[in-house]
């Protein structure tokens, strides 16, 4: 389809007033709750969809209802039949999650229909809950992505239905896991608390037995108690009771209420309610239960739910004349959440997360945390253009925002928990990745029109079309092949300068001129066999051109290269050994490997910290293929790490290393086999190792399905602990074998040890700190003390019969897929290493945008023409800060994120404190007028939040609105650890 | 369910008048069709639903939509959501058919939705078709209760929604077959057409071939053009064109139209349309074509279909604008029809039936002619109790028809194309059955009421209970078993007297008194082995006294049992043989058996007709063991009948012959095997021979279904001819091998050439006719001249793959099912067979009704008390009438249908019209003081009725109008041959 069809998509996302375009009533709330009988046991009756935005199919055809021959399921059918059902009767409550699809039928919707949604949230018949474009993933998924999300969804609901129509309680009911940060995410987003359908089938026992399903999770080790989130866990994921789904998916029995009819089975259809409501209730604290009635697509036809929850609820609440204390009525999760508030009692706590979840013996879901590593590494890459695009176009004033809301909308959708976190079909993660690829092509368009306006001086014209190389891990660029001369501008996303070694793939050699004209070391790197016979690359490069770019600060830096005549063709010598001990050595570190190409040491020079290493390199578990009739035979697939023995095997048993050294960089290209090798790079002044590693094809002619990962044995005292990120945010400690809140059977020692990686894991001595950073999220564990491993790749012949219905074989992709990817390796004392992993990571998912261009011109010419180099920052800004998000709104309106990305504690400089002005930012832009803060989504002015307060069992509170910062006189703010603040602006 | 609880379902069938409840707009009937547009291809949509009357689940299921499992579908939500869609766009209509769901719908629903449901109906929005309370089979039923069920719906349509909810249309389009009578009932309830989906195939090409689809169907060789009916064949039984079905049981691709979204298919879609509609217009004569869209339970979410439709007509008629010639609209069976009507053409005629029904080739439906043969027995004697109650409710101005509601309901029910049909799973099967109990068991409530009435004198008190004894079949009445004295009142149903012998089960001696008090000739057959090992059999009675009733037209007789003393006990001899010739002869036939027990001859004494037997007895097919994977491997099973071989197999080598000789009766007993046998016997007086054959539990231990027939080897040279009864009442002839409207290409020799036997088949040559009559409907054939067969029973261990998913193997009932039945052999002249046949067809049929109530008293006591004769005719009625109906409707009024039921040249006295007076038949009620013709149906004064005017090729024109009966001016009514008149008369 032509790009400008996606004009229209963007219709509704424009408005930027927090007005309500109807004035809610007093019917929304909890003001307007229906709390029950104190006497009775409250069964709240939320009646529910779970629309999972892409899984078996893809998001459109189940907003269509197309291909009901792989899952029944039509979106758009739902949201016609509740909204026909809610108007029937008034006592009906329906809540909406999942926003990417709510929008898709919105814009279907005739102006009556839209009054009439807007009434039904203006009374409570209609809440949204949780409001994100979609139910995010939780193990696989970014904080920047996840922020994002769940704002498109707020604003949205913001500018359609007012304060009616805001998220307050999240509902995160089928994510495999939960992480702390989406706790804290959630909390800062002003939500009053969280329903979980998934947990730890051994949490889930403990917690029913001691009525602790209910609780005061503290989400954050920095924020304090403005990040405590009251969590409820749900009594069986999200369905209804056993036997009483009405949905016309099910086959229960309906209420049969006619007498005069064969079948008349009210008495037996009011005990099982009555039954599965005292069962219930004997797990949980209070007098009310909450009882979700609804499941996946559930309500397309929604008149057979509501018709027999009308006789249910009527025929239930009758037999209290026959004594049943059983209570019930329609309700929803906000108001189920404020009678507990109301109740007048105090919560348990927990401190941890939700990971790794088990839904049964042996069924550890932590094989997903790695599945589909190339789209998992595809939306990180959309995210960074994101981000970068939205910069651009606020800088050159371009309001292209509806361009850019292609690729949010596909971002927002490929956070959704069967998306990024590759447990959908085959046909549909390329439906996620061509939606990404569609958001990217809209995305460049507004980067040319923002370098057209940035780039040129005065009244220049534009220059030649920008464009990406988005293959260039594979060495490959075909626009810039053989070109005699061309551009490459560089734009640095972060608020501080950066030193970058960038790779070009060339034919030929090049002068390479920085911003100043002047010619720079530049260098040709052999491009690798292993690279060259990756499927699908038709480059001729056989070489990569690599040189370090200095760049400015939120602002880019244009560098020229001019094809060099064979006489100038007089490259720096690059030293190539194979085979031989290869000793990486830069101003910081060492890196020793042996001429087996065993890596034995990492030196971190300054610090004098020397980790050796026992063995590094690939591995894999055979994965168990099962058929899943019982626990047993659990079979390793998309969603379930198992292996079949707990012992990985080398994937060779010999490895051959090449050794490169140039000035810049210095390579050990280490080959196992021939599906599996790694290039371990030290560039100039670098204080982390890269390590690219590069897997695929897995061979499975076989017939064994194989994980792989990458391990590194060090002699680092772990003592059993080891350290994983959250979301890219806070780090939590992991102990091996065991689980914070309850007495943990060790059923899989090796996956039940897995936890997400997301930008990072390290284990620690007293002196010595051994960080990766991830280029994408990875599931990984440390087995042993000293070892950490990280799964980098699967495929796998056995479902796991968790829904998928297909191996994670990937086998569409000829014979297999072959996935690159980047660790950073950071050898530090405990005491520093904050400083290092905190920056590099920050700078890995934020990395530097290249686009290229081909240009005629010589450098004289095109600096005559064109700036060279720019920056939007004329301050330093502190390290320690990051600016999350840049938006333009509006001609004069911009959403502003900034954030301290260190924790407390983990560096004496940077864990403290820190002031910036957000003029600093905006200065080239203009001058500040305004500054509203608002929630983390955005979509409220945080003087407006109050939040439920919460008492704890050791009689703490939540007081939730101490928190709040007051509002801002100037435009400097204040930020600390951990803390992002969100503020609309208004510039002159 | 206590029964008091049915009292709530009569509620609606209650007005009597002809107001409509809501003033008709002018927005019903043909004047408010869209005719379409005379240049261009008319598209007739027509949005419907087939909800089966019982099938895979019970009618309640269905309805309620329960036991999804099964089968998803329930009809309940089909209507909610069905007037949901109306309400949504004027333009969309909708059908609905059968009124066993309507009304059970109706119950339930508020004023309002009635109001809006009556709005639909007045403005042509919602058109009932057919209307009956099912879509009734057409192969097992018998006239006088599809009549019933007909009226039953057109009744309720009437009373709630007066004329625009009057049905004009046939739509028979799922019955497996069509019979001529159908047509013919349908014609004289003053229908304008038929709509039939399922022909033989090899009809259905030559028909599309010659583009005469279409057709007028001559379906009385008595009634002349009033029974002509203009008759039109789907396209594709019911179904919407391949790929186009948008129902949510459906995973055709839906109109996905928003461009922006993935998978934008409108294109694609109208293409395929417009393909599907000028593929199907090549097959059909005019420029309109229907296009039924819905199936099977379709439309239980309505908007599904309906969103799809509305999207699809929209575009489809875009595309007119790039030259396409496709018109399509909103339409309804009736429009299609007018529009038809309205293009002045000329159209074919049809003159025999749509019998057998072959959908490939070796699938010939012409197994469920026999189906199940209990249930089809079991449903006329429903019937049978059915009309006699309304006859006893009617002359005892009991004014009880709403408790006889729960029984006309149930068999309205059953007349259903899966129900008395045999092709219902077998708890459906079970529900069937015990639904028409519960309505015999409110049958005798009202039959007990109207004696209460009936048999006192003066102000004597009721008598004892009355009560039925429905297994005397199997010689068992427990309630008198032992008893010293009980009474017998025996309700002759028809208007002439009839002589018939009676057998009642005995465990001792009684002398029975006729009601003068005279001890009549009674005789203690005793009971056979056969019986007495019949599983479920208790009763310990040895003997059946037998006794002759000479019974009062339209009236009752009581006997009175007296238990003789021992020395009274000196019963008439009964003379036994064994294994020797057994000759049974009376004053007018003999009938010869050999010592072997092979019938030989059967002689017409005052005929001098002597047919002789070259066999007589029981054969079984070997039922075609197939997986119905191709035609070639179609399995024999609950629709289909398929022999593996061409050859019946005798179920035994010998017999064994008991001749048991008394005066009232001569029997001999002809034992087969230990599953198969027959009594042959001859009564006093008696015209005809009685066969009463006992078949199963059919063994199938050696893993082969079998298929059991009785055939009559006779010396007849019929000439490949035979004749059967269309639903009880006129007869075609059938050729042996050949088909009257096309080229028939024979697959099935045996299969192929079975036919329906509602009530009678007979073969004959110049001077002789050999009829069988039997009592209930069975499947039969002439496969070589002078020969019969009729299939009796069935036991099949394969499923023929037609949807009902069960072999037809009747294993619920132990060891398989006992069928027992009774055949009348008619020898006669062909000459004057017919008033053999004729009357004992309809006195097979509507036999006297036998209830016993035990006594205390003596002779002389009880008949000072209690009538012990009574008769409503003191008039004689011509012996070629019949009293179809008499049904009180209200206080003063009464529903009469009387008809000829002879047909032409078929009998010298009787085939000629005759007059009758309605007030002899209401004399003991009261005086006449109003009458109106009605249609057949009894929903429309005859004098408003307006039929369609058709014109055939050969120029003859329907006339309808001018078939009309003149208003009565007084009331004696002419019938013509095979006429059924309906009145509804008042009475002072």
């Amino acid at each position: 389809m032509h790009v400008s069809t996606y004009c229209g998509w963007i219709l509704i996302i424009v408005t930027i007033s927090f007005a309500s375009p109807t004035k809610p009533s007093t019917g929304c709330g909890y003001t307007a709750c229906n709390l029950g009988d104190p006497t009775k046991l409250n069964v709240h009756i939320v009646s529910h969809t779970h629309d999972d935005v892409g899984w078996l199919k893809t998001i459109d055809q189940y907003y269509y209802g197309s291909r009901n021959n792989i899952q029944h399921a039509g979106v758009q059918y739902i949201l016609d039949s509740v909204i026909r059902a809610l108007d029937e009767n008034a006592d009906r409550r329906f809540i909406y999650v999942e926003i990417a699809f709510f929008w898709r039928w919105w814009n279907e919707q005739t102006d009556a229909m839209r009054n009439k949604v807007r009434e039904f949230v203006n009374d409570g018949r209609l809440e949204f809950i949780s409001g994100g474009w979609c139910m995010n993933d939780e193990a696989a998924t970014h904080y920047n992505s996840i922020i994002d999300q769940h704002s498109l969804g707020a604003e949205f609901l913001r500018d359609q239905f007012g304060e009616c129509g805001r998220p307050k309680i999240g509902w995160q009911v089928d994510p495999f896991g939960h992480s702390r940060d989406q706790g804290s995410l959630l909390a800062q987003m002003g939500f009053d608390g969280l329903f979980q359908g998934r947990v730890d089938y051994q949490d889930w026992q403990t917690r029913n037995r001691t009525k602790t399903m209910e609780m005061v999770w503290k989400t954050s080790t920095n924020l304090g108690n403005q990040s405590w989130l009251f969590t409820a866990i749900l009594r069986d994921e999200y369905s209804p009771p056993d036997g009483l789904c009405f949905d016309d998916s099910c086959s229960d029995p309906p209420i049969m209420d006619d007498p005069r009819l064969h079948d008349y089975n009210v008495p037996e259809r009011v005990q099982a309610f009555i039954q599965a409501s005292r069962d219930q209730a004997a797990g949980y604290a209070t007098n009310h239960i909450i009882s979700p009635m609804g499941a996946d697509f559930h309500y397309e036809n929604a008149n057979e739910w509501f018709k027999n929850l009308d006789k249910l609820i009527k025929y239930v609440n009758l037999e209290q004349a026959n004594g049943s204390n059983v209570n019930t009525f329609y309700s929803t999760p906000s108001c189920y959440l404020y009678a507990l508030n109301k109740a007048g009692r105090t919560w348990t706590t927990k401190t941890d997360d939700f990971f790794p979840y088990a839904d049964r013996p042996h069924g550890f879901w932590t094989g997903y945390f790695t599945s589909r590593p190339a789209l998992k590494l595809y939306e990180r890459h959309s995210n960074n253009i994101l981000q970068i695009t939205r910069q651009l176009n606020a800088f050159s004033n371009s309001q292209l925002r509806d361009s850019i809301f292609v690729l949010s909308e596909a971002m927002g959708v490929v956070q959704h928990h069967d998306a990024v976190s590759g447990t959908e079909k085959q046909e549909v993660a390329f439906d996620y990745a061509q939606r990404l690829s569609v958001g990217i092509d809209n995305a460049i368009r507004v980067i040319n029109k923002a370098f057209d306006k940035l780039l040129p001086k005065d009244t220049q014209p534009a220059p030649g079309p920008q464009f990406l190389c988005q293959v260039t891990n594979i060495s490959e660029c075909l626009p810039i092949q053989d070109q005699t001369r061309f551009t490459l501008t560089l734009w640095n996303p972060t608020v501080h300068p950066v030193l970058q070694h960038y790779r070009v793939p060339v034919t030929r050699s090049y002068t390479v001129r920085d911003p100043t004209g002047q010619p720079i070391l530049s260098e040709l790197i052999p491009v690798s066999n292993a690279t060259k016979k990756i499927p699908g690359r038709t480059s001729t490069a056989g070489n990569q051109l690599i040189f370090r770019a200095n760049l400015p600060a939120l602002g880019f830096n244009t560098y020229l290269f001019e094809a060099k005549t064979t006489e100038e063709n007089q490259e720096p010598k690059v030293k190539i050994t194979q085979n031989a001990e290869c000793i990486l050595e830069n101003q910081n570190i060492r890196v020793e490997i042996d001429a087996q190409g065993n890596l034995q040491h990492i030196v971190n020079l300054r610090k004098s910290v020397d980790v050796s290493f026992s063995s590094q390199g690939f591995y894999w578990y055979q994965g168990f293929a099962g058929n899943n009739s019982h626990p047993e035979f659990q079979a390793s697939g998309a969603y379930v790490f198992r292996p079949l023995t707990q012992t990985a095997e080398p994937v060779s048993q010999t490895r051959t290393v090449t050794c490169i050294k140039a000035l810049s960089v210095q390579i050990a290209v280490i080959i196992f086999n021939d599906w599996a090798s790694q290039e371990i790079s030290l560039y100039d002044e670098a204080q982390h190792v890269e390590v690219e590693w590069t897997i695929g094809p897995i061979p499975v002619n076989d017939n064994i399905g194989k994980e792989i990962i990458i391990r590194y044995d060090t002699d680092i005292q772990s003592q059993a602990k080891y350290y994983t990120d959250a979301n890219g945010r806070e780090v939590l400690e992991r102990i091996r074998d065991y689980r914070p809140t309850w007495n943990y059977t060790i059923l899989e020692p090796v996956s039940g040890n897995y936890y997400p990686i997301n930008s990072r894991i390290w284990i620690k001595d007293q002196n010595r700190q051994f960080t990766v950073l991830t280029d994408r999220s990875e599931g990984g564990a440390s087995l042993h003390d000293g070892s950490v491993e990280i799964m980098l790749h699967r495929r796998l012949l056995y479902d796991d019969d968790l829904g998928v219905s297909e191996a994670l074989n990937e086998s569409a992709f000829g014979e297999g897929l072959v996935v690159r990817g980047r660790h950073s390796l950071v050898v530090d004392a405990s005491a520093t290493s904050a400083r290092i992993h905190r920056v590099s990571a920050q700078n890995m998912y934020m990395h530097p945008l290249a686009v290229y261009s081909l240009t005629q011109q010589t450098f004289a010419n095109y600096s005559a023409a064109y700036r060279l180099t720019w920056s939007a920052l004329t301050d330093v800004l502190p390290l320690n800060v990051h600016l999350l998000t840049l938006d333009q709104l509006g001609s004069k309106d911009y959403l502003i994120r900034v954030e301290h990305y260190f924790e407390m504690n983990e560096d004496d400089t940077y864990s403290h404190p820190v002031t910036i002005d957000l003029q600093s930012i905006l200065k080239s832009i203009g001058t500040i007028t305004n500054t509203v803060e608002l929630t983390l989504g955005g979509n409220l002015p945080l003087a407006e939040l109050q939040r439920l307060n919460w008492v704890t069992s050791d009689k703490e509170s939540s007081h939730a609105t101490d928190h709040k910062e007051p509002s801002l006189n100037d435009t400097s703010v204040r930020l600390t650890p951990m803390q992002i603040r969100t503020f609309q602006v208004t510039v002159a």
